[in-house]
């Protein structure tokens, strides 16, 4: 086999499964080749990867060692795409009245999401996460991405306890953008307690979903490292919680005169 | 740039958004070469992915011609991939009683999921759906996969109308699981009418869930072209539908001894 198809399949093989460690050897015994030339071999495929701006191949040393292809994104791809999302948002045909807006099309465009979470694989790489965990349902699609971006298993909080979660734990927010007490369910399952998890949603407004998350998580003394959301309102200023990190901004929603507000957010990283 | 690179930086390209078409001169500029080399690049460059078993680049002549990636699976894998499903959710500690098993472990490892997902993007990837269509919650997780792998965009059900979908049409239905009437809802603004769906779930029993799915689509004059359902229950025999394809079969849980039974579908394609 010739290093130009060799080169293929290790670009391949090791992006299909982000984050997960080969040893040098499964290449070596896959190709039959020498642990020098495989060593040249991924060398050039990082090279390729790091030109498209997508991630990079990473090098473990050690007897556990390995190479893994982390994902990423360069900054010029994060203004691209925020600069792409903030158009589509800005549609005044998303207005729905109160203060909603329509944004399921964005958050089930797959080919957006995966992008999006190529930010968030970016900026919590080194979080120290077990799991990605978010509240159905807008952003299962984001946080499933980011899960498997970052070779992490993802935890759904429900909204109702079911009987296919087993024993679960509930507790009661108030939701602030729909007025009311909420409630979110887990399953005992679902985490090891001691645990350490990134949460990810579309969207917050006063950050009650998102701190809910947090608060579930804490009765399993599963701490939160990492908050990233798709979408937060600028308003109200004073959110349920501090640390968390946006892709876009939303301001004014002028429902009179059919205009949107939305801002990139400039220090992500 | 030397060809082993470009061979690196297409296929990361190509299968970074399957399903997507790049016309030739995309890579003659990015690469600065004639079309003759980019033409030579792109048949190692399937090669190579031949080789992995997980698809293959194809190549669409004319004006609006170009190359994509489509995602495959070879039947060896299919097998593999059964084979390890099976044995997981054999785990009788998934007894959860009253025939209820725990498999969001499963369905919420993405690593699996992506892979479920490419035999059903190669089952239907001629199946001409414009859209993948799913009820939430569990079955999320893959239909996103699903949907990335073949380029559609994601519609998901949801069990109540929410503020933020807009204006809903809803239905009513039976669940044999949870032997009640239970509700599902679609924004208007999910689907184009006359178009066609191809619906994904996670489980499957009497198929009053995936039934309602279609009745919900026909509500729009959304047309089902496929049904794809990662476990399906061999009891009742009955269904209420007919054309589906599983992955894998549930047979007996018996929770006296602790077994459950599991087969693979030796028939998907």
């Amino acid at each position: 086999m010739k290093r130009t198809e060799r080169i293929g399949i290790i670009v391949k093989t090791l992006t299909d499964s982000p984050g997960k460690l080969y040893p040098l050897h499964y290449f070596c015994e896959l190709f039959d080749v020498a642990k020098s030339s495989i060593s040249e071999d991924l060398s050039l495929a990082d090279s390729s990867i790091r030109s498209t701006g997508t991630g990079y191949i990473e090098t473990i040393s050690g007897a556990k060692g390995g190479v893994r292809f982390m994902s990423s994104i360069t900054a010029e791809a994060v203004e691209a795409l925020q600069a792409e999302f903030c158009e589509r948002l800005r549609d005044s045909s998303r207005i729905l009245g109160g203060g909603f807006l329509y944004t399921s099309d964005l958050m089930f465009d797959t080919a957006l999401v995966s992008k999006l979470a190529s930010i968030f694989a970016r900026k919590f790489r080194d979080s120290g996460a077990d799991y990605v965990a978010t509240v159905e349902t807008k952003g299962i699609p984001l946080a499933t991405m980011v899960a498997h971006q970052l070779d992490l298993p993802l935890v759904i909080i429900r909204r109702e306890a079911k009987v296919s979660e087993g024993s679960t734990v509930s507790i009661n927010y108030f939701s602030g953008s729909y007025d009311r007490v909420q409630k979110m369910s887990i399953s005992k399952r679902a985490v090891v307690p001691g645990s350490k998890a990134l949460v990810i949603d579309d969207f917050m407004r006063g950050g009650g979903s998102t701190k809910g998350i947090s608060d579930i998580l804490a009765e399993f003394d599963v701490s939160v490292v990492g908050v990233g959301i798709a979408i937060v309102s600028l308003e109200p200023e004073k959110k349920r919680l501090t640390d968390y990190t946006a892709v876009l901004y939303l301001g004014d929603v002028d429902e009179e005169n059919h205009t949107i507000q939305v801002f990139p957010n400039e220090h992500i990283f």
